[in-house]
């Protein structure tokens, strides 16, 4: 029995999200796991390193499981590929201790937001964007981020049926990113609570537009009251874009 | 009543294509037709330039039709798009003289093919290029393209069920570029057969891989044959660019 490590991305437009659920099928684990069971011909469990939302996407998620058949690592990929749908790829596979845990030993995510800012978006990028009509200032958005970087309790940035044990979580970096007609917003932090991402990015905007000053924002991490952060920002427009393993991820630079 | 030209943007994916017909609702015309006739209050039919397959995408597809409601030009594309899929966008509507038709009046078509060409293609464009896995070379697929250029009979590169009364076509240009890890190949002419621009890209593969070779491809011209062309690529991998309604976009460098 071999720990195999995958990396694959998906466009999770037509998904209830990463984790298999009693009411659908239509989860990114449950393809994986029904594919895995195929290929291993008795059921496979998969881990992920993170639980992407209903319409996130990924392109570069991270998981692991047990194989029993002797397929080599490198057949994989195109095994995978075929018995998958079209819109979940694994690009990558690696054996890994058998101790390795997509989750547990993750060190860092990296996400990207896209916000469409300008104009009407292409349909051909409809799903990966958020688009705003209203003209948002990435300086500003950029201040209010510098706020929300280093180990914070971030409860007033977690949604209310948020589950995890404990709120406080590293933001390593922020960076807002003028890519008109978008703006792009990375996030990379050592792990995030439920919503975290999106509620940043709406309290970003909200700060574009006025409603949040920018010295505001340290105060509102100090209430940790979820009900003073601003609105959650929509799935389509998050994509996880890496999942790190070394400890020395956990610079800003890295 | 006012004579209105929009351009229009669609992904085909999920459309059986520009035209409508009996048997499903499902075709970009109809989506079109429908939210027309809701902003005309009666009945709207819509031309279009070019009747796009099931699967073929559109950056610039025009169509044009007679409206009687007294709205604004300029609030035309927001208030289609308010009630068109978001897989259809008008991007431009534009009024003019009360004879122009989209497809009579059309000089001449540019049309993309996308070729994913290397290593395995994002989720994020699946949909927008066909994946070729075999290694194709741009340089002899460029050299096979000019045989094409030209006024031709283009009998060899129609489908069997084409029902176009005369088959001489001019291509103004066959542009194939290396954008590793694709090969694009744009195609610009006065119009096109039924499946025309892509049993070419089905032929110049066929060249690339040896089946056919580079000076064959005008004695396939001359024989009038569709046999003896190359198989029809995917409509997937195809988009409508433009259509030129200048006479002067019939140059080479147009």
């Amino acid at each position: 029995m071999r720990n195999i490590k995958i990396t694959i991305e998906y466009d999770g437009t037509n998904y209830h999200g990463w984790q298999r659920q009693k009411n659908t099928s239509e989860t990114v684990q449950e393809k994986l796991e029904e594919a895995l069971t195929t290929i291993n011909k008795k059921p496979v469990d998969v881990q992920g390193a993170s639980r992407t939302d209903a319409g996130v996407h990924a392109m570069g998620q991270a998981a692991n499981f047990f194989i029993d058949v002797s397929i080599p690592v490198e057949r994989i990929p195109p095994a995978l590929n075929r018995l998958l749908p079209e819109d979940i790829r694994c690009v990558k596979a690696e054996a890994v201790p058998v101790d390795f845990h997509a989750r547990h030993d993750a060190q860092g995510k990296k996400y990207l937001y896209r916000i469409y800012n300008q104009g009407i978006p292409s349909v051909f990028i409809r799903n990966y964007v958020y688009y705003f009509k209203k003209k948002l200032d990435p300086v500003i958005m950029q201040q209010a981020a510098r706020s929300l970087e280093g180990i914070h309790d971030f409860t007033s940035f977690r949604a209310a049926d948020c589950t995890a044990k404990t709120t406080v979580r590293t933001i390593h970096s922020i960076e807002v990113i003028d890519k008109s007609p978008e703006i792009w917003v990375e996030v990379k932090g050592d792990g995030f609570l439920y919503n975290m991402v999106r509620i940043i990015i709406g309290t970003l905007i909200e700060v574009s537009l006025g409603k949040i000053r920018v010295k505001e924002v340290a105060e509102i991490l100090a209430a940790k009251d979820r009900r003073l952060a601003g609105f959650t920002a929509p799935a389509r427009g998050l994509t996880l874009v890496e999942v790190y393993y070394e400890k020395n991820c956990l610079t800003k630079e890295g």
